[in-house]
């Protein structure tokens, strides 16, 4: 093996992941194979915390997890969870559940405070994931304000929640169909603004493609843009740049 | 807050926004976040009623918004409606649900008279969405003519029909699969011609893109494009146009 | 020959086409076949010019047009003119061509008057496609009220021109970039409002696409759209849209 | 080798296949490759002539093409030819080149009679292209008639030729922009229609792929389709369909 | 009305358009809109039978439709037809179904002998879509041969069937994933072929898109393409291109 | 016929192909098509067996597929096939069935002992189709590592399992969302390395294609890719590339 | 006029806006129509410089510009401006161009004291648009620390700059081709992440979309993204996460 | 700095890395930042050299990498390099050029004997790229044969030129516009077939995605795909594939 490739592996043979071996055996039989290994070094490199991604783990995934999750007394957030799998992994300290933006939670202590978020949507079916993104900010200390359904198809219902978004850190806009609330937002406010596409739309908007391309395209400065629908990774984002990093 | 962003806000605070508050309660508890603002000043700005997009609306959703409908007797649409939301909705005045188009109306009063649109379908699958746009139209005061299943493949059952359409301030065409339609049409017709695309098609066709982007390359002068199956923008855009505006 | 298609052909074969017997000879020799035929009959059925698209076109077939159309002492646009065809066909009445939105006119009568027209630029680099839609529909009689530079990115810049917009019959926006522009003029206005998508961009938003289906993807009411850099397509449904039609 | 391969390898080596040794000598020195087959059988497998694509030729290449042509006597078509290309391939007997649709032939014999083609375009630019299919329908013995633009802005120009087309065996329509003339014409005349999308276009039709996927998707029954400007394979299609196959 | 368009509507209102009113009542009450229109001058016209597109259709268009054919005593053909379907317009003379090409057909009299067609799958998924275009075919008088699971994965598998083909007057070549197939069988056979390309496949090949451009894009001569899917375009196209057209 | 068709006639008719009758009758009855041909020879011309891809094999076919293998003696796999179908085919010898992998083989000898592959997986949810590539792997004598979730998220657990992918003589790499693992593990492992993207992920994610087309952008030497979700094409050819092959 | 709309106009009417009248005259001739709005209320707003971009600008307008922007005294900065436009521009205070990130500023105070933020380059072709998003933050302030060349295909080459991206507050990372690097980056420091994709690459990668989705894709934490090319975005977002925002 | 990366970071500040400062200075002077860094740990991790992609690179920089290759005397090739940039790196050892597939060879000793290798191509116009691809596998050891202009169209031309490749280790088979041969040939030869996808082609088929999409979508086993034009790839990866890695 080059000498680079030992050096790496002598690193990180010692590094904290926690292999989970819920895997089939193989046709051979022999011993099962892991197939989870959970990043317990993250907040330590990262300042935050793992978010699991729910759909298609199985149960016996699942119940692992949340197994290993409480020994080690580890914050961990649960996305696009199922109310099936949000019932399965009950225990103590319980699993906290939101059926809306289907996260959940098991909270072993609160997060330092973090900077002022505001949440934004530009329609009443952009609020799941908005709120999705409210809620991982939240677990990760933030002050957050969420504002709903504020479009440009009738501009002045924006003008009016102009000074609860004027002092935030960061401006969260979830926005489907044409995406354009973010590009004005971002022409207003001095914070960050991290455009958030959902999948929300019809016809040409169907599945987010064009709300995310136009925030992508925006000529407002300030704007930075995720993945259609993931509100994890906006409210990750807006934690982070709204903290202060320590040297 | 910089002053043009106070300046906006002045103006709007007062505004006419109805905030319905069904939102979730947040992981926090406290109160809950207004899910839906009505723009009941739609009307006045604009002449028109504000349309309900229902798909994904909550049964809590559709119950608020049509008290508040019925409290402030403003005449409201309400689209993609399925047969469950409209009788979850009836109440007094009632609401007139038309199971084809989908549209349901809770009416106040008529609206003034608009103008003459004639409304084509190329097949006889694009029928609901000619009349979606073709109920939007009526609501708004047009008398409107209906004829359907008239496409280019016997271009004769269009020619049979040329009088019911030349005289028409607006002609909406509906078309799916090659949407050439409203190419032929709006190279005969005085008026304006609206080409309404729909998801009616399958292969290359499948979900009305072809069609829509036929309509948007065709050479006959006239010719203006709405969303695929966006039979609301279509009528309503009709109706405006056909209208006088008052300087 | 089946009698439909003998009786079409006897309607249409004194009708008012010209031929123009550019072509090239084929290989066994003969006559040439004609390129191009001019439809004289289109103001008679649509109330509005013929625009002859140039690019491409060679001098022989752009002689043979500007000298028919002398001849025949009928109106003719000429659009994506460079100034070296503008050169190519001056005569008597001599061409006027305005190098910014490439368009060229000769021109017999002055249009009847039509309506009144504002045309929106959301960006400096719109301004060529912008102008050509207001040149087509000043050509058709109609008042044109041209205003450039108000994108969303600084949104007071719209707010300062609203009372030039607000009375005018139908109100065109030419878009590039992120395309948002439309979406809040068509909140705000009460006319109709012919979306403009303009190939300016680069990235996600290189040809206009984005634009395009930002428009078509619009929550406004009132909204309908060209195919991207169509200034003439814009200019001609305005001119129609604005005048009075006959019954 | 497997017996399949060594008893398919037996067959083929006999064949006639032309190698013409122009490659690029490789690093190590040696014999250079041949780079270019000739397919001498295909005449006799498929009744019809090879056609040298020549975009991308060598000088050299075209040499030696045109060099076996000549020995063995066969006829043999030339597409995208350059003007500087048919110059360099002059000899005995001579090369007619037509420079519209940049297609060079070197004749030995006429080949025996075969249908009747029309060959139609919607617009003026589509003119190139559709000579390509009328040439090589030509070469191949139809009886071909040409007649242009004749698109559905102005369907009476269609009408207006509809005798000249309602007989032929096969009718080639070569559009671009929305493609909606072949769906049209599939629908009134009794012959096989085959669409021929351009490139032709701007905005969204910009490339020909509106025009292919429009004709793609027509509901007018004998309606086949080619690749975008590929007026060789409608040519060759169109004379293969047109002449009798022998059992 | 303009004198063209009043010229084609004398002509076209007297022709044979049945008008089935199955149509919804619309909101303001009065007459029911007809939905369908039957084009029973097609047979004359073109020499083929109208295909009716079952999917979608309500009970009642079926029924009225179903009933209108067997009083008019003219041969239908139903495609994409459920077994429920077929069910539902049982009677005299019964309809044919076949629950693999999923095709149903009322005839009153059998087509004049056509040409001979080969029908090719290249896998066994896609024996369906080749089955549609297959019944097509014999509906309108051809002989057909079907040849399935011939794909080029296991060349010999086509080289054993090559006798089969070689004489026929059309070949469809029905193929998914990567559509290989119609370019090698153009390459060998001197009769006109169409591809078939099929929605089976998964990753890039899922809908049958590369199925499709591969054929369009073959340098066989004598290929011709339809839409995914489009067993019955194929099949017409196939009976029409191997008839003699009567001048 | 033409003298090479008759000559590869001659040649595959002899050919073992096995023809499955289980095909519909058609409409004038007559004796059933077969769908299916089995390609016995394969095993001797690639040194691999042949897989039934199941989804959408009928029930029929499927036994009949499975009692020709038992009658012949033949090794055979069976791709993505449900447990229904797994346990219709149940015989002698069994069927061994793996519900992870949706992988079943019938097999009656071992393979060669073949090289060693090792298999990765950038997330849990992409195990599925690793371990179709690895049990792919296996049935052709492959010593197969299989390695899971060691993303680039938390690249130590890339690190920390070097010593067990340096020495393969292949390195297959599942990735869905981002696919960016394979460039990293190319980047250091001396072995070719097959990038398999799968279908995990959402928003521009969705499908697979960014996983795919990611993989193909790798400046990371040695990497070569197969479609989507193709586990066993990965497996099959991971097990070719690691055997001698013999002259 | 509707009050809201008079109200909104009130604001605004009174606001800083430069209107630059360099347009061209309209046929009718008439006062020119201004083409630029230079929205000098930005810094006060936003905190930060307007930044024209130069293509497509017209000299006259480029003068026009220059000449305000030094009697107004404001700082700004021109984007992918040409050597020539730089000379064009050149005056008191002189402007200051770095001709490989194409970027030109015309200065006249220093920004006050940023934050940190790396700007890291997967490929040496990826440089100008790097040293575009490292130039704009140094203008508004910020410590700049550029690392060229560190792509994923020698991940020792990252390994060995980690120190220098550990404290930063924001890092960019420039890559095309895959997308790769960050998220790898994103994955192992503490500060927010700004993927910036370039257009550079071949086949699938060309035009900087791959890059682009990779990055949105990523699974890594903290990770947000700008258009392709976009350098002055990520510059922008980078000064104004990295800065204390004042309540 | 978290422990993990101050450990990467001591692993990899030795390694061989090189810097060539050729950046441009920044706007604050100070020193220039390297814009490049070569990885001459690659031949000892990987086998294989590094390959300089030379679009896009300086003078400066073109210099100072033959300078650095030239010192070290290591064995760098250059790919798609212009004969100006050829003729600028020339010196002692002399650079190899070739001017079909635009790839220079600085050697300094000969790589060890490798594996057999046949490169095909379906046309002339792939032959460039099939010379890259044959000329990297040659300057790493390969035997390799060159069989150019074989495609589908003409299936016995590949059947006249099996032997030559049945024994081979690799196969590498370059196409363009259908990119059918990859799937013929990787169902008749035993070795690992790597398909190289093309830009050659025209309408759908330009840019090669469709070469691309076909043989990624093939059913033939043992089919392994890279990147559109990549024959450096293909090469690498075949060299890789066609040696015996040691353990």
């Amino acid at each position: 093996m080059h000498s680079l490739l030992t050096a790496m592996y002598n690193i990180a043979r010692g590094d904290d992941i926690l292999m989970i071996k819920t895997g089939s055996r193989d046709m051979r039989g022999g011993e099962k194979t892991p197939e989870v290994r959970l990043d317990y070094e993250r907040p330590k490199r990262k300042g935050i915390s793992e978010v699991i991604y729910c759909p298609g783990k199985s149960d016996r995934q699942m119940l692992s997890i949340a197994q290993s999750v409480r020994q080690r007394k580890v914050t961990m957030a649960f996305s696009r969870m199922s109310p099936e799998q949000a019932e399965l992994v009950r225990g103590d300290p319980p699993i906290e559940y939101d059926p809306v933006s289907k996260l959940g939670v098991i909270k072993f202590r609160d997060a330092a405070p973090g900077g002022v978020i505001a949440v934004l949507s530009a329609g009443s079916s952009d609020v799941p994931i908005a709120s999705e993104a409210a809620a991982i900010a939240e677990l990760h200390g933030c002050l957050v304000k969420k504002i709903f359904d504020v479009g440009v198809a009738g501009i002045h219902r924006l003008m009016s929640i102009l000074p609860e978004i004027s002092d935030a850190d960061v401006v969260i806009v979830a926005a489907g169909m044409d995406g354009a609330l973010p590009s004005v937002v971002a022409g207003l406010v001095p914070g960050l603004v991290i455009g958030l596409p959902t999948s929300v739309g019809y016809g040409v908007a169907a599945g987010g493609h064009v709300a995310l391309n136009s925030m992508l395209s925006s000529c407002s400065p300030g704007l930075v843009v995720v993945n259609i629908d993931n509100g994890v990774g906006a409210g990750l984002s807006a934690a982070i740049a709204a903290r202060h990093i320590p040297a």
